[in-house]
């Protein structure tokens, strides 16, 4: 039989489609969501949540005229469905395909990109006011999961939004993913609204009991009181203090229903927050049970769940998680931090050995800076493990909390360099750059797993500031030695001795170092090849051998050109006078898109033939 | 007669002063705050707010022992004087003298440095959580301004408090400041409970009525209630939601009665927010008839208020306002948005003209850039005046949410540069090099005032993000001309043409330029002075003619030296394939201090003495 999505082009086919056939169409459209997901990987468990959702947005709103922001936007896979993107949608997260979230770029049904997150409300209200200067009376919605809500920018959102407009409706997706990572005093509060049917029970008993043995009296007592308070026995205090008008909680999976509260918050001329309950992974079995899992997943298969492939060598991540562990089980004074990140930092396998030294503060990179920093006054060694790109959120503590004072905090840089599928939301190629212009800071990247766990065991004994960036998922798989090796700062190894030719390579291209070093030997010069290990402090004693007295440089980085390490290399060359050519190789400087690192590397010229072409004119 | 503050050398001394001495002694540190903030400057009002507060803290606890933690902490003078600073007190502000803020290299009693709001809860808290996990028992202590509240980082800390520990307590200074700005719903809501007379009133009268008229049904049901809204008829629903037991408001003056009420905390074992209600200014007429004034002072007579000198050349923040407001008369899509900043941005210039178009959202970076981009969405041309500091707040927006996106947000950064009296904590070093990785970004910084009035013109048109960066204060007071040009982005002014000796300066690095270029022509050379205008992106074709062909290259930036616009100039040489050699001149690698620029140059080596030194070696 044909499917009733099949028919949908755009949201203005969808609400052609009669109201009782729209929870075929929302099996349909989950079909589709594990099918596809089962191939490419994605977000699978927060789409499978709001099928119901997005289908009643997009039946009561007009996107080509309403604004929805999405935060994150990992789960705008439903959205993309149903504006016009159901024939691509085989390709998501794939390079040269639909892009793994909201993309202005991709259609004009994306109001606002995202993929970190909390911004879905700022970016509403921008569009609210903009909206109220021009005198037009479009929609605003913010979609946002109750995860947002631990994030500090979503609070200044909360906080500005009844002092600027009158007209913008959030949605809170409550599927208790915060709750279930038990994380800050917002998630009891969620959960408390949701759990006690008290609140309804209480609100209308009370008053009518009041009303009937309390008399006039008592009535004009409760009345002045819920007009003090305001929040007098609703449900969300909060979000009413906050001026925002709050209804809820409603049932996200319950289409008529969501379609009639939409229909009547349009009418609303007061902002409103929505509070929504859906389940994540809703209708796939092993979604709704393995939630942590599905939330994004690899390719797997969609009979049993189970993934296609599961890489046998440890990741950076995993290696972190375990290391700390062991080193913490000497050092009392290391604890580790995660922002929301359990699983994606590998901090999930040390958080059973050490429950009482691990702190998942929420999606609140800065709180968690400052609360590592607040820590580190006392003696501690906080380890905090963030992303390269959401490291970018607490910029400000490391500057001002951190390396002013000196403090030694280690920050664990994951997924530094490009990450793949997830696009440029995601890779982490700024840090050297935002990080190296700061006084006190060490920064250094490993060349593989062994060395890895070297720098970590440097780290935690550094008496400063120290950041260690790595890549997404494993290098060469090397073994990790029985017993780790203390670093020296600043120092680089020299892999290869070498003349005329200096390799200088950060972090993971040392492959790309070596297959260099051979087409260079082949070609008859003798090349030398250094693992940098520290984009700051540099290794300046190595780079007068193996830099001022060569005949060129080229370095080798998985990072942006424009302030990376190959910048570093030649702020020092120009220290040093030395006037030897330096050819760098890393990002240039745009957006770089998803795809698969193979196929990025080789339009981008992180190749052996681009940088040999970009070396020849040094090369005689 | 002799003071009682000449007898107090640490807080040990406070505690033998007899309580009802106590208010004598507040009315010395009054005298002492307005002496000395007389003659150097500095934020008088915030501290005339909390002298009893401060009095009554260290009278109650030990600093040597427990930690205070103050957000901002530019109204930690009374805590300085009472902690053995008393004698250095009139250098504040000063070039080698005490630091205006909370400084850990300046007295163990200092147990964080802050300069930057929104810090003091995450700081505290992690202090907290070390003394927990040691198993002391000190006591944590952090004071913060209401306007902190605006701020989203308060919010992340505020929401992991109560699940990460049960002692600490937290100093709501309420001094109305923001709501003085009427910025945001959190204002409104402190405002609510202080002007509210009925709550107290309520509480009790209800609780009374119940009992008495209700029997026990009534009693039970709301008892119930009461357990299930937790916050009913309770002050603060919202810190109570939030997990913190909260008392108050409490009149900050009354010395007595703080220090009952710190006692009375100090017993709790649960977290604590203390409400309490202080005086900006308090003592001292013009500073409190003159709030905003006084919030931060330069040098002013103290029988009248009357600053001492006022500067006739309008200052760079003064030019945004007027030119802004100008712009915006023929052009409705120019919108102005501060965070907390009006008059340091000079944005107050703007607003009463645009009260519509004007956006004050707080201390809150992050969702300023992102309301930003929200409105760029629907064609509006935001202008987000930011420190150059505070900026670094908002790094990852700027990325994720305009440049990824290539939305048309201006970027004000003012105080770019050092910035003086205020310290490391205040001055702009870093944003060259932060925001110069950023693709699709232009960074900008005039040579005067005439060419930023240009620059505004100029990104105001442009149709993707760009920033401007200007320094504090006025450049040499050059007039601006009736109608701005508009400048071709990327291109360089040759200011003088010459061989030889290219001088690159950036932004006000001006007047250095023209005096290295008039003695090397007194040494026989032919200079070149380029005002750089971009350093992103640079000018690559004058760069090859007066760079890449000359015999040497001196940058001169007011910026630190790694990553910043010289790295750009060494870049680009690389690309050209120049071998001429690059002196770079700026800050060093190291948190610079307080003090006058002009002794700052000195000591780091941005003079001309210096630079010719720097550049011997390329000199014949």
């Amino acid at each position: 039989m044909a499917r009733i999505l099949d028919t949908i082009d755009s949201p203005a086919d969808l609400k052609k489609v009669p109201l009782e056939q729209l929870p075929a169409l929302a099996q349909e459209i989950r079909d589709e969501l594990v099918t596809v997901a089962s191939k490419n990987g994605g977000h699978l468990g927060p789409n499978l949540g709001v099928v119901e959702l997005c289908i009643a947005m997009h039946y009561v709103f007009d996107t080509l005229r309403d604004n929805f922001t999405f935060d994150v936007s990992h789960q705008s896979y439903v959205h993309k469905l149903l504006t016009g993107r159901r024939a691509r949608f085989h390709t998501i997260r794939q390079g040269g395909g639909l892009n793994g979230f909201m993309n202005r770029a991709e259609s004009p049904h994306d109001s606002f990109g995202a993929g970190h997150a909390g911004t879905a409300l700022s970016a509403a209200l921008g569009m609210a006011k903009a909206r109220d200067l021009r005198g037009s009376r479009e929609h605003i919605v913010a979609l946002a999961g109750d995860a947002a809500l631990t994030c500090g920018v979503t609070y200044e959102a909360l906080n500005n939004i009844a002092t600027t407009t009158k007209r913008m409706l959030v949605v809170l997706n409550d599927n208790k993913w915060s709750i279930d990572k038990n994380v800050g005093a917002i998630a009891n509060y969620l959960n408390n609204i949701v759990t006690n049917e008290n609140y309804a029970y209480l609100h209308e008993r009370a008053a009518r009991f009041i009303e009937r043995i309390g008399g006039p009296k008592a009535a004009r007592i409760f009345r002045r009181a819920e007009e003090v308070t305001k929040g007098f026995l609703l449900p969300s205090v909060i979000f009413e203090e906050l001026g925002l008008t709050y209804y809820g909680p409603v049932d996200g999976h319950d289409i008529p229903t969501l379609i009639k509260t939409f229909e009547f918050a349009k009418l609303q001329e007061t902002p409103v927050l929505l509070h929504v309950l859906t389940e994540k992974g809703r209708g796939y079995e092993p979604a709704m049970t393995r939630r942590k899992a599905f939330h994004g997943t690899p390719a797997f298969d969609p009979s049993t769940g189970e993934a296609a492939s599961v890489n046998a060598t440890p990741t950076f991540s995993q290696l972190l998680g375990d290391h700390l562990a062991k080193f913490a089980a000497a050092d009392d004074r290391l604890v580790a931090i995660t922002c929301a990140m359990p699983n994606g930092t590998g901090l999930e396998r040390f958080q059973p050995k050490f429950p009482d030294r691990y702190f998942d503060v929420g999606i609140a990179e800065e709180h968690a800076v400052i609360f590592a920093a607040g820590m580190a006054t006392k003696g501690y060694r906080p380890v905090v493990a963030i992303y390269s790109t959401f490291m970018q959120r607490a910029f400000d503590m490391v500057v001002h909390d951190v390396c002013l004072q000196n403090l030694p905090v280690v920050f664990c840089l994951d997924r530094g360099g490009i990450s793949g599928d997830d696009g440029p939301t995601h890779h982490g190629l700024f840090d050297i750059a935002y990080l190296r212009c700061i006084p006190n800071l060490v920064h250094m990247s490993p060349k593989d797993e062994d060395e890895f766990v070297d720098m970590l065991h440097t780290a935690v004994t550094h008496p400063g500031p120290i950041a260690i960036r790595y890549p997404r998922g494993a290098a060469g798989g090397v073994p990790v030695k029985a017993q780790p090796r203390a670093l020296t700062i600043g120092q680089a190894e020299v892999i290869r001795a070498g003349r005329q030719v200096a390799l200088w390579f950060y972090g993971r291209m040392g492959d790309l170092a070596q297959q260099l070093a051979d087409e260079l030997t082949a070609r008859g010069y003798d090349p030398a090849i250094i693992n940098a290990r520290f984009a700051k402090p540099l290794d300046t004693a190595t780079l007068r051998q193996h830099g001022a007295d060569a005949d060129l440089v080229i370095t080798l980085e998985d990072h942006a050109l424009p302030g990376g390490f190959g910048s570093a290399v030649l702020e020092e060359l120009s220290t040093l006078r030395s006037a030897t050519p330096v050819v760098r190789v890393g990002w240039p400087d745009v957006f770089i898109e998803h795809g698969r690192e193979s196929q990025l590397r080789e339009e981008h010229g992180l190749t052996v033939s681009a940088v040999l072409a970009k070396a020849a004119p040094y090369l005689r």
